[in-house]
C-alpha cells in the first residue's frame, strides 16, 4: 500500500485543507501504517486501529499543541504520531526503532507526558487546566480516555475533580465494549444503556457528576466525531464526549479477537519452548482441581500472566477479573483470604506497584494469607513505562511479607504449593523470566532466611539471589578459568529476609562478598546484604541495576551497562581483590 | 455521667433485649462515652459522635461476628467497640490505652481488618462476601463507609466490582455531608440531590452502578435505621443504604466546628511553641505573595500540614483541595508543573504511600517539577496503620527524584525556596518533627549530594542524615566523655544520592562508618551507604527502625529498642571498635 497522503502529512494542520473522502483515505493507510509497524515490532494493535478515526477528527477539530490532547495510557497513540509528524515511524521499516509505543514529549512537542499505566488522563488534564486557569490561557484541554483505563480508581478521582472545574476540560470517553479482556464492572451495564439508548438514558455515569454530556453512535465515522468535537471545542466547562468505536476496526482477525488483537507480538517472534506462564497455569489447574478453595484473581490483564481462555472457562467462579484496578485486587484478595479461602493474585511487576499502600496495609499489616505472583519482574527491553526493576524494594522493604524469588521451575511449584498449602501468611513470588530446571536444591519452607552453599570455595563469596544463581555459575567458570579464584556459590531464595548466620560464617575463608541480583541496587537485596556485613571486615560488593529510567534498551546492553556479564562480572572481582 | 446501659452490654445480642427508648439512652451513654475517652487520649470525635445511632441500629439488626460489619478506614468505629466488649476502653481511665482507635483483629472477634486508610472496605467487602459464596456460607457482609471515604479511588473500584455480584452485599453510605474537611469532588452534587429528593433523584450515582439503593434520611434515628437495615437483611444481591447523619452529634462544638472535631487532640495536650506546619505556612504566604505561579495542593487533610482556614482563604483559588484521593493528587500536581506553574503537595507520609505508582511515573519519570512536603515522618507513638517510617524506601530509591532532608528550619526553608525558585524537577522535601534552627551549615543547591562535615574528629564517623544530626552531636558528647574517641560528624540532607567522594575520603583516619536515619532501614539511607563503602576497608554500622510495625509504641521506647540513645548508641559503637 502506497502512504502518500499520510506522508504528506508533516503535522495537524495539513489535516485542515483535505475532504472527509480524503480523510477517509488517510484512515485507511494510517490503519495500513499500523498494520505494518506492528507487524514488525509489535505493539496495540485492536486499541489502535478503533480509535482511527477519532484521532483525525481531534486533530482536525483542535489545535496541537496548543490545545492540549493527553491519551491515557498513551496505548492507542499510534494515529496521533502519525499525524504529529512521526509517520516514518510506522512506514520506514528503518526508522521503526525510533519512536516507541507511548507518548513522550521527548519525541514530539505534541506529546504532553511520558503515560503507559492506565487511568491517569484525567488528572493530568484537571492539572493542565488549572495551569492554564492561573496563567490567564485559553487553549482546550482534552483527556482521550477509554479501552479499560476508566476501571482504575485514579479515573474515578480525576473524573470526581474534573467535574467541579468551571472552564474548559473536555474528556473523551472512548466505549469499545472492551478493557484488554472484556469489560469488568457495574459501571460498563451503564454504558450499555447509554449505548442502547443513543445516549439520553436517564441513568447516566458522568451525569452524576455533574458534567455535561454528548454521545456519538458513529464512532468510527470521522465526520460525526468531527462534528462532536466542534460543538465542545472551547466549550466553557467540563464535558464528558462518550464516543462509541469498534476495536480492532478495520482489521477482520482484530474485530473477531478482540482480546487477543489488543496487543500483538512482531511477526515471527519466536515463543520459548517452555514458559513459567504455562508452568504454572498446568500446576494450578491441578490444584484448583483438588482444592476448591483456590481463588486465582487478576487486574484485567490476564494474557501477561498466561491465564488463557480455556483456563478461565475451568476455573469458572473461582477465576475472578475484577477489571483494571490493582488497588481493587491486593485489598479484594487480602478479604478473600481472611474470609478462608485461597487467593493468588496473578500481576505484573510494573502495576503491582500501584497498590504499594493495600500490599503494606491489607496483606501485610494484616497478615493476610495471600499468594502474589509477580510476572514480567527483572530486567528487560521494554519501556520506561513498564519496568519491572523495583519490586524487589516496594515487596522486600515492608514488614510481614515473605517475598520468594525461586532459582529453578521445581523450586517455584514448591513455593506455591508451600504458599496455598503451609504458609499462613501473606507470599509474593517472583516468578523469574527464563525457565530453568533442577538440579538446584528444593525449597526449604521450615527457614525461610535460610541461603543455600551450592558450591563451598574460598576467598570470594558470591551470593545470588533467585535466577541469578546462573550468572553465578558462569562467574565462578570465569574466575576458576582466568584468575585463579574459586569461589564459594551461595543461593538467595528469599529477598525479605538474610541470612545473618551463614554471611557471618564466610569470615572464615573469604574476604570478598559478592552480591547478585535482577533489579535495581537501591532498595534492593544487596543493599541488606552490605548492611549486614557493615561491621565484619568482610568487603562486599553488590551487582545489579543503577537507579535509572531505561527505555527499550536491549537485556544485553543493560547486562553489560550493569557488569552482569560474567567475564566483566570476573573481571571487576578480580581488580577488587 | 453513669454508663449503666453501656456497662450492661457485653455483646451485640444485649441490644436485642432493649426498647427503643432503652436503646436511645444507650446512644446518649455511648456518646458521654466517646467524649470521655476523647477528652482523655484523644481521636476522631466528630465522625463518631455521628454514627453512634447507625452503629447501635447494625449491632441490633445484624449478627456480628457471624456477619461482617468492615468498617472503612475504621475511624468510626468508636460504639462498635463499646458494643462489642471494649467500653472499658472509653469510660474506665485506666483501661483507655488497651484498645485503639481502630478496629483491630487482635482485640475482638468482631474486627475484621486492621484499617487507617481510607476507602477500602468495599474491596473488602468483595473479598469477604467472595469466599463466603465459595465455602458455601449464607451471613451478611456489609461495608460501611462516608465520612470522606468515598472520594477515594479504590472506593470506586470496589463499588464497580461489587455492583457485579448477585450475592448478599450490603454498602452503608454515611453521607454527613462532610470529609475530614469540606466534602469535594463532583459526586457530592449529586448526593445533595438524592438528600433533598429524600433518595428520589433520577440522577443518582448508585443507581449507574446498577446497585438497588435506599435512602434513610433520619440516620440518626435509631428507629429509621433498624427499619431500613431489617429492610436489606439477608438480601441476595448488592444494595446501597445511603444514610444521612449529622457529623458531630449531640456535642454542640462539635456540630458547628465539623472540621476541627474531626479529630481532636487530649485535653491539655501540649502545642509547641513553634512547628514546621506554621514555619512552613508563613513562608508558602510570602512566597505565594510575590509569585502568582505558585499552587497549594492536598488530598482532603489541611489540619495535618498546618493548612488553616486563614491560608486557605488566602490562597484562593490556588489552594486546591482535591478531597481524600492521593494519586489524583500527585498526578494533578505533575501536569500542574508541566502545564507551567509551580505546585506544593502537602502530604502526611503514611498517605504518601497510597500514590507510590504516580510518583514512579508522573512524578519522576516525566521529570515533573512539582514539589512535595512529606508531614509526619520518622518516628512517633502513632497507631500501625499510620506510620511515617517507610518513605526513605518508597521514595529514596526511585529515580530522577530529589529528595531532600533539611537539618534545621533555615534549611528546609532554603531547600523550599530552591525547589520554587530554581530546581526544575521533582522535589520531595521531608519535614522534620522537631523544629531545631541554625546554626547548621546552610543549603548548597549547587551539589545536592555533597554531605558536609561538621566536625573533623577521627576513628569514627557519625554520618546523619537530616535531623539525625543532633543526635550525631550528643553522641560524639558521649564518645568523648566516656570513651576516649572525637568522632568526626557528618550531615547529609538527600537521601536520594550519596558523596561518594566524601564517603571514601574517611578511609583516611577512619576505621568505623555509623549512620543515622529517622525511619525503617531497610531500604533507606544507611543501607546505601553500607553498599556503596562495602568494597572498602570501612566498616558501616547503620541505626534506624527495624522492620515492623509498631503500634502505638512511645517514641521514647521505640528509640531505646533501635539503641537510638545517645549513650546506647555510644556504647555500641565502642564495642564494635
Amino acid at each position: 500500500m502506497a502512504f502518500d497522503l499520510l506522508e504528506s502529512v508533516t503535522g495537524p494542520r495539513d489535516l485542515d485543507a483535505l475532504s472527509f473522502d480524503e480523510l477517509d483515505e488517510l484512515a485507511s493507510e494510517c490503519r495500513a501504517a499500523i498494520v505494518k509497524r506492528v507487524r514488525a515490532t509489535g505493539g496495540h494493535f485492536g486499541s489502535n486501529l478503533g480509535v482511527v478515526e477519532a484521532t483525525i477528527a481531534l486533530h482536525r477539530v483542535f489545535d496541537s499543541p496548543r490545545d492540549r490532547i493527553i491519551f491515557d495510557t498513551s496505548h492507542q497513540c499510534y494515529t496521533h504520531k502519525m499525524l504529529t509528524g512521526r509517520a516514518y515511524g510506522f512506514i520506514d521499516d528503518a526508522r521503526m526503532g525510533e519512536i516507541s509505543g507511548f507518548t513522550n514529549p521527548e519525541e514530539s512537542e505534541h506529546d504532553w507526558f511520558r503515560c503507559g499505566h492506565t487511568s491517569t488522563s484525567i488528572s493530568l488534564a484537571c492539572g493542565f487546566a488549572k495551569a492554564r486557569d492561573i496563567l490567564g490561557q485559553d487553549h482546550n484541554v482534552v483527556a482521550f480516555i477509554g479501552d479499560g483505563c476508566l476501571s482504575g480508581g485514579e479515573a474515578f478521582e480525576g473524573l470526581d475533580n474534573a467535574a467541579t472545574f468551571s472552564s474548559n476540560l473536555i474528556i473523551v470517553v472512548n466505549d469499545n465494549e472492551m478493557s484488554i479482556a472484556e469489560d469488568q464492572g457495574g459501571i460498563y451495564g451503564d454504558f450499555a444503556e447509554l449505548r442502547a439508548s443513543g445516549g439520553t438514558a436517564a441513568r447516566n455515569f458522568f451525569s452524576t457528576f455533574g458534567f455535561d454530556y454528548r454521545y456519538v453512535e458513529e464512532g468510527n465515522s470521522i465526520p460525526a466525531l468531527i462534528a462532536a468535537f466542534e460543538e465542545v471545542k472551547d466549550i466553557d466547562h467540563p464535558v464528558v464526549v462518550h464516543i462509541h468505536t469498534t476495536k480492532g476496526k478495520g482489521d477482520e482477525w482484530a474485530e473477531q479477537n478482540k482480546e487477543a488483537a489488543h496487543s500483538v507480538k512482531a511477526d515471527g517472534g519466536s515463543t520459548p519452548a517452555e514458559s513459567y506462564t504455562g508452568i504454572i497455569r498446568a500446576r494450578m489447574l491441578e490444584k484448583m482441581a483438588a482444592d476448591p478453595e483456590i481463588v486465582v484473581i487478576n487486574a484485567g490483564t490476564p494474557g501477561g500472566s498466561g491465564i488463557t481462555a480455556e483456563f478461565r472457562a475451568i476455573a469458572g467462579d473461582r477465576y475472578v477479573d475484577v477489571g483494571i484496578c490493582e488497588q481493587h485486587a491486593v485489598t479484594f484478595s487480602a478479604a478473600l483470604a481472611r474470609g478462608g479461602v485461597k487467593p493468588v493474585y496473578f500481576v505484573a511487576s510494573t502495576f503491582l506497584q500501584r497498590a504499594y499502600d493495600q500490599i503494606v496495609q491489607d496483606l501485610a499489616l494484616n497478615q493476610s494469607p495471600a499468594t502474589v505472583l509477580v510476572f514480567q519482574a527483572g530486567f528487560s527491553s521494554i519501556d520506561a513505562t513498564h519496568l519491572g526493576v523495583f519490586d524487589l524494594a516496594y515487596t522486600g522493604n515492608v514488614p510481614g511479607l515473605t517475598c520468594l524469588a525461586p532459582t529453578t521451575a521445581e523450586q517455584l511449584l514448591a513455593m506455591l504449593d508451600w504458599s496455598l498449602d503451609v504458609a499462613d501468611k501473606p507470599v509474593v513470588i517472583r516468578v523469574p523470566d527464563r525457565v530453568v530446571h533442577g538440579p538446584r536444591v528444593a525449597f526449604d519452607a521450615s527457614d525461610i532466611a535460610r541461603f543455600v552453599i551450592e558450591h563451598e570455595g574460598s576467598d570470594v563469596a558470591l551470593v545470588a539471589l533467585g535466577p541469578t544463581v546462573k550468572l553465578a555459575d558462569a562467574v565462578a567458570d570465569e574466575l576458576s578459568a582466568h584468575h585463579g579464584i574459586d569461589p564459594t556459590i551461595i543461593s538467595a531464595t528469599t529477598y525479605s529476609a538474610l541470612d545473618r548466620p551463614l554471611l557471618f560464617s564466610l569470615e572464615k575463608g573469604h574476604r570478598l562478598v559478592v552480591t547478585l541480583e535482577n533489579g535495581v541496587l537501591y532498595g534492593g537485596f544487596g543493599e541488606k546484604v552490605a548492611r549486614v556485613l557493615g561491621p565484619s571486615p568482610l568487603r562486599v560488593v553488590c551487582f545489579g541495576g543503577t537507579k535509572e529510567f531505561v527505555d527499550r534498551v536491549s537485556t544485553e546492553e543493560l547486562q553489560q551497562r550493569y557488569h552482569l556479564e560474567p567475564a566483566a562480572l570476573a573481571a571487576d572481582i578480580a581488580a577488587t581483590l
